[in-house]
């Protein structure tokens, strides 16, 4: 029986400090009868040293060697221009790829027959996709590290304090978008002593926000559950009567987290640079839905602190998990590894298209762009339906 | 009735963001009666802009015009030598003077006739002295803050996790001397869902500890209480039992916090540099105890973050109330007013040298050096008992 090799390129984008499988998983994998091979160095920056993923039972070697014998290869972030090249026909690549935001580039891997699997396209809400939803793993992450961002930046307690020199009271936050990110922020926030209150134009969401013992704030326009655990992008209109009710709201806050992302999309602006400027000197706005294409807060520049004119401090933070990177990454391999296990069982590539997270999840196979929302996208006809392709249901080698 | 003018120069520290007066303490002293000038900008860095102070009734103006006007001058941290020229007899000032380590400037400062009050000297233990305690007020920001900081630094969640994805463990964080601020960090960390432990050589400490919910630690040297709410300094032998002991317990923690200075002294050396070598990667030291005569961690630097070899994180933080700015001035604020409101109760400076808080804090009045601490630090005879001085307890006119 023909041994699958799974490789772990070190990640390639600037700041990004986590890697896609960490020792723990890859011994995993390793008991499971896989061969994994890491590039040298690709833990370090998360803790993982290379002497801990032979110590795991992978093998430590180039990155080239890496690419040339993995059958699977699995990465974080989007793999840059070099390792796309470097991908073949067979190959299984695995990751938060991002695909509406590299359209052009998996067409290519299409085309060169490599399997892409991105994680953004998981059906979230359903249960057994759940080990595999690095959305949320990540989310999480990002989350907690923004209440910690957040009380960092901030000058004052989070907590009240009574102490001999008298009462200090505690601050105010408010969270903006309740997904698994806002639930985190809101709950980490909380731990410290903060007084929070969750917003979410999702009506639906004020039990967790308050099973967390925070307040729930919605706005009018408060029918935008979406689909798939997204929130619903909202209409130009909409986004007025959300921003201009948010806006009367938010300048008694000291703490603003934002959270909104919208998959491919630009990010809505929640907090205007009006609303920026009538905050309070000292005041944090952390927005996780911070991109090159614009964030939540106005003001706000991706992977910078900056501070206002008014001393507002505005964290660009839309990588936050990267900055948990052991936790991170772990988490996240964890979902590598229940992807690899769904679509390489033994030692090939099966993918079932009446499966709903294969259908899903796979942007490309056998040489086709397969995902509904990808092919949408690149604009191309729909594909068959899985009941008219059953039969094709082939298995792939995966050596 | 002649008018006491309390002045607020800026700081001149490099990195001081904390100013002496916030304007809420400024409000007070206006409506008992003070007039309040303020350097311009000396709150900027804390949050409080000038027009604050406008509106809490202060005076804003040059620091030339607060140096001159002034009868008491209130600071944070040891004045500038520029300022310590301009200062003339029969003004007060009052901050953290740290007198051991300023004796020249502070023998001088007698001989032109200031008085000068440092919050060091301040009889802790005495409950009046309580709202005066600006080093307990301090020492809790930089407890809170450190515990913010560490988290900031460590790349993996401090509280335990249970998501889709699997389970994290909380990490685990020892607080090596806990007074003031060790109790604080202890306190902030289990908030933060951590495993805590304190650690201290006084025994006595232990129900405090456990009464925040952390294990407690203790030395064989365990007699170590010393007077005035400082521990005592160990001898060099009890100093090398401690560590090997502590030393043996220390790798198995992700964080460690320590807190230990001893005023006027190089602090200890509680985690060697072969300790911190045996940390695992990713593991993070805040030191408290740090200074530009060195710390409590072998490694570290005062004011910077370094990461050794091994990848593990130590952060020199002699200052961390400093970055609190907001809060710790506020309280700070408190403790001045209170220092006024005993010394100076109406328009002229009165000291009782029957009363232990005025024996203590005064470290000169009148063209000497009062302070038994400071003499004894001088080399100087010791000063007349209070008894034979009662009847030289005359009042100096302030203005």
């Amino acid at each position: 029986m023909a041994v699958v090799t799974v490789g772990v390129p070190a990640e390639s984008a600037a700041g990004e400090r986590r890697v896609a499988l960490d020792p723990g998983a890859a011994a995993k994998l390793v008991k499971a009868g896989r061969v994994v091979l890491v590039e040298g160095g690709a833990g370090v920056a998360a803790c993982f040293p290379d002497a801990a993923y032979t110590a795991a039972g992978a093998t430590v070697t180039s990155r080239k060697e890496v690419l040339a014998r993995s059958e699977v290869i699995a990465v974080v972030r989007f793999p840059d221009d070099g390792l796309v090249d470097d991908l073949r026909s067979g190959q299984l690549v695995i990751g938060l790829l991002d695909p509406l935001n590299h359209l052009a580039t998996l067409e290519k891997l299409a085309d060169r027959g490599v399997t892409a699997v991105a994680f953004e396209l998981l059906p979230r809400t359903l249960s057994r996709a759940q080990s595999m939803d690095a959305l949320s793993s990540q989310a999480s992450a990002a989350g907690y590290r923004a209440a910690i961002v957040a009380a960092e930046a901030f000058g004052r307690y989070l907590p009240m304090m009574i102490t001999a020199s008298g009462t200090a009271t505690p601050a105010k936050v408010i969270v903006i978008g309740t997904g698994v990110a806002g639930l985190q922020a809101i709950a980490t926030t909380r731990r410290l002593g903060a007084v929070v209150t969750g917003y979410d134009v999702r009506a639906a969401s004020r039990r967790e926000v308050e099973s967390l013992g925070a307040k729930f704030l919605t706005s009018s326009v408060s029918e935008g559950a979406g689909t798939g655990g997204y929130a619903r992008a909202l209409t130009d209109d909409e986004q007025k009567i959300e921003q201009s009710e948010l806006a009367a709201a938010l300048t008694s806050f000291d703490v603003i987290i934002t959270t909104a992302k919208v998959p491919g999309r630009t990010p809505p602006v929640l907090v205007s640079a009006e609303t920026v400027a009538a905050l309070r000197c000292g005041s944090v706005c952390v927005d996780l839905g911070s991109s090159d294409r614009g964030g939540n807060v106005a003001n706000s520049v991706e992977g910078l602190s900056t501070v206002t004119d008014g001393g507002v401090i505005v964290i660009g933070a839309g990588e936050l998990a990267s900055d948990l990177p052991t936790s991170s990454s772990q988490m996240y391999a964890r979902n590598v590894v229940a992807v690899i296990a769904s679509l390489v069982p033994a030692d090939e590539i099966v993918v079932d298209p009446t499966d709903e997270v294969h259908r899903n999840i796979i942007v490309s196979h056998r040489g086709e762009v397969t995902s509904k929302a990808v092919r949408e996208a690149l604009k191309l006809d729909p594909v068959p339906s899985p009941k008219d392709s059953d039969a094709e249901a082939a298995e792939v080698n995966a050596s």
